[in-house]
């Protein structure tokens, strides 16, 4: 129950990690959903949505907050006791869709969707329990060439929402090679799914705790700043060193039981190297290389072919159409989503911002996706291979904020017609009426009509560019008085008695016959130029 | 769980009550929902969206389905244990967001917002259990200016759609009326909140079961066509028919224990009166001598004055502004949600049109609205008056899309890449690439590329209006052949040999130097008149 108050009132206030959006928000989320649809329909793909609502085993366990309850999904049970849960993401829906329309549908399926999806997680600074994702899938094809269309596609949503070319940057790994690099380690290889998943979600979080803090997550666990404790993988330090090492693209060629070696420092001068053009592009033979070396001898692992050479075909097929420079092979992406089997990618965007108290930040990941060939075979018992990329919504909305690429203006608010004698409602209103047929944003002041001031006050505050009044005196004469509120404002701030003041003065206000309201109007909202 | 099947796969399906959207309804949709808002917004209103959880007790429990658990609203508890609930409607998070921003609105605060909401009901046919809702709400005002204001915009709305005027009526009552009409009942006087709900509710039915049917409510109960049983509520002959006679229009004046007459013949008679423009409208007046000559001299009750005042301004306004032809004062108007207080307002379509299984059906209301003074109030302990209006957007969307003014034709689909040499992807894809820089939809054939007839197929699949064909011939002499499938699918119906079939045959398919790719696809496009 929501806290009753002493007063027996109910205190009005939303749940942890849920937030109500205003007008400006609504606005350039609007925008930035069409322009990102344009691109996606320009790519062939077309629209389909499913409900919020699935049946709790149809969306399947791949969240990677297993610490939640419910595993981090709102579920709750429907009246004959079948499990019902809130999506979490819009693929796991999508898989559940094709499966079920698989006869009737084009094959491959090209399709995108955007809306809200939910989790029960811990709510906490920019992490919210209700978002929204903007995703295409394309199902039905094996084809490393469905991955690179999604990289490309992701590259000109970038630029067709106004992120420069260089602020952006879309990078690719293959959850093949991050399994090669497990099947490398003699300890890993018979250990559970789980086991594993806890080295992959280690590695996903070099970002945010660089090299040194995946090597604590590898061993024995590592305490955030909270001082929440994540338990570690207990991995042994050649194991860790070289796992370390290859994801971080920081290549140490001894894996004995040396003392761990500390890679941050290298780790940021590469990264720094690397956007400022001082440093190669990382490269995939050092890569194999550094395996080799680790194997030393042993057989080399099935999925390090076959994940090199789909990354090598997304490389070609991105190169031939020319991407090159907004698409990286990099080793460190992982996507801490359990159902990916392929390519894996992730667009970051790479200039710096600061917070809302001043401190720099880095954007980091917009969007991600990647290869999950076994989520609509789950229904279908045979392989249905499958990719897709997702955006986050309201990450990227912020990013665009802050890059002023998107409008955060307050916009012109309506005319406001004000009520000077409450027994001539109707008249009122049907100046109202007026305007608005002739296409003006309008209202009545449907406030208590105690004084004029009273109204011109919430005109100031609905941004009105202009009031109508209209008092005994002007009704008598069949006229109207209209207040340009915006030279107001600007008349408040000049000298009196000057000539600017005095032409500012006629401008503010005037009376009109009644038939030339419109008119008038419309000349007030052209000088401001608002349309 | 889902049904696991034999062969231990999964079987995708939907829980009942909820839908998939395909590209049609999808795009008729985003129209339709734009048109709403550019009306909302001439009207001064603002945007703000709140999202689709809430706390249960600050939703609260006013849906007219009680027979469901939680009483038809989704409900689960959050990890420290409060209840969580799914919004059943826009209404009454809106009522949550203002109180809690109290300070800070404009006052009164115009506002619209549309999303899904969810009822946890039985599904049935057009019953579902995810719904889209658009909604407009005036709060901080007891004006019935704001509440005429609201089937104005309806009725703006309405033909804004492409509804003409005249296959619409916004019907109006009010809430007080139907008080005044039980207080004026001796038998409900005391009666319990329950009880005098289950009287609203019968009455709401009249539109479905006819003046017979409400009185069978109002009596011992009644029994629908699936078998399941209505408890009524026993209510005196007397009482029963002095609310039928009201609520339908049809005046009895003599309320003594005589057998219940049958008023559905004169219901119908009197409707297709109203229709078809043989009939006066209501008469208030009427309304008002029946209510008197039931109370036979007892005390008029004070909601009968209050109810009369307002739907009095309700109508000066409304002629005021010339909408009195497209609003219409109807007392069978209830509204089954139990926060309403005021006046209550339905949009009903007057068009008859027919089922999937050829029947004839009403529409019926696709819209509803209403005051309701106490839903902030519940937070804020203070009054805060307030009105809204919501439209059901698929409800709506069925209509218009049976009036032929949603457009429900499949689009072009994107122009397709064929792939002849698999070897040769990276060529493919860089045409496709080239293609979608000159802003043209298309995408390379992602399937696995046997031949070029199933690449055909899934062209035509796709509703491709051409596809590009690039073979080792065509290559070593620098072309590329273009098949146009629409002149090839007239082409197919012509007799072979004559003029036309040969000039066809022509346009069908050419093969041009690759520089002209763009320009040639560009030529098909304009021919076909796809943009």
């Amino acid at each position: 129950m929501a806290e009753k108050r002493k007063d027996n009132k109910l205190k009005a206030r939303l749940p942890r990690g849920l937030e109500d959006r205003g007008p400006i928000e609504i606005a350039a989320t609007r925008r930035m959903i069409e322009t990102i649809r344009q691109v996606y329909e320009r790519y062939g793909f077309e629209p389909v949505e499913t409900p919020a609502i699935e049946y709790t085993d149809a969306l399947g366990k791949f969240l990677p907050d297993q610490d939640r309850p419910n595993e981090g999904v709102f579920s709750f049970q429907d009246d004959d006791e079948q499990w019902l849960s809130l999506r979490y993401d819009l693929t796991a829906p999508l898989a559940r869709y094709v499966a079920e329309n698989f006869e009737t549908l084009p094959k491959p399926y090209r399709s995108y969707r955007f809306g809200w999806v939910f989790r029960n997680e811990k709510p906490g600074p920019g992490r919210f329990r209700q978002f929204m994702q903007f995703d295409a899938d394309t199902v039905g094809s094996a084809s490393p060439a469905a991955d690179a269309e999604m990289c490309m596609m992701a590259a000109d949503t970038m630029e067709a929402l106004g992120i420069p070319r260089g602020s952006y940057v879309v990078k690719v790994w293959s959850r093949k090679l991050l399994d090669a690099v497990m099947d490398a380690v003699p300890e890993l290889q018979g250990a559970s799914p789980e086991k594993r998943l806890v080295v992959l979600r280690s590695i996903d979080k070099l970002d945010r705790v660089g090299p040194s803090g995946v090597q604590r997550l590898l061993d024995e666990g590592r305490k955030d700043e909270s001082g929440d404790f994540t338990k570690g993988a207990g991995l042994s330090k050649s194991a860790n060193n070289f796992i370390t090492s290859a994801s971080s693209s920081i290549y140490v060629t001894q894996f004995s039981n040396e003392a761990l070696l500390s890679f941050d420092k290298r780790y940021e001068t590469q990264i720094s190297q690397f956007e400022t053009g001082q440093r190669q592009p990382f490269n995939i033979t050092e890569y194999v290389d550094l395996v080799k070396s680790y194997l030393a001898g042993r057989a080399v692992p099935a999925s390090l072919e076959t994940g090199l050479s789909e990354l090598g075909q997304i490389s070609d097929l991105i190169n031939a159409s020319g991407y090159g420079d907004r698409i990286r092979i990099d080793p460190s992406i992982v996507r801490g989503l359990e159902y990916y089997t392929g390519p894996v990618f992730e667009v970051d965007l790479m200039f710096p911002t600061t917070s809302a108290d001043g401190k720099p930040v880095r954007f980091g990941s917009v969007g991600a996706g990647g290869r999950y060939d076994g989520l609509v075979s789950r229904f279908r018992g045979e392989p249905v291979p499958a990719t897709g990329f997702s955006i986050g919504v309201s990450r990227l909305a912020a990013a665009l904020m802050h890059l002023g690429k998107l409008d955060n203006k307050q916009q012109p608010g309506p005319v406001v017609v004000t009520v000077f004698d409450k027994d001539r409602l109707a008249d009122y209103q049907n100046m109202v009426a007026t305007l608005r047929a002739a296409d003006i944003r309008a209202e009545l002041y449907l406030g208590n009509p105690r004084n004029l001031g009273n109204q011109l006050k919430y005109a100031d505050k609905r941004n009105a560019p202009c009031v109508v009044i209209q008092g005994s005196d002007e009704k008598a004469k069949g006229e109207v008085t209209i207040k340009d509120l915006i030279v107001g404002a600007e008349l408040a701030r000049l000298e009196k008695g000057r000539e600017e003041h005095l032409q500012k003065q006629a401008e503010a206000q005037r009376s009109v016959p009644q038939a030339e309201l419109v008119a008038t109007v419309r000349n007030i909202l052209a000088r401001h130029g608002i349309s």
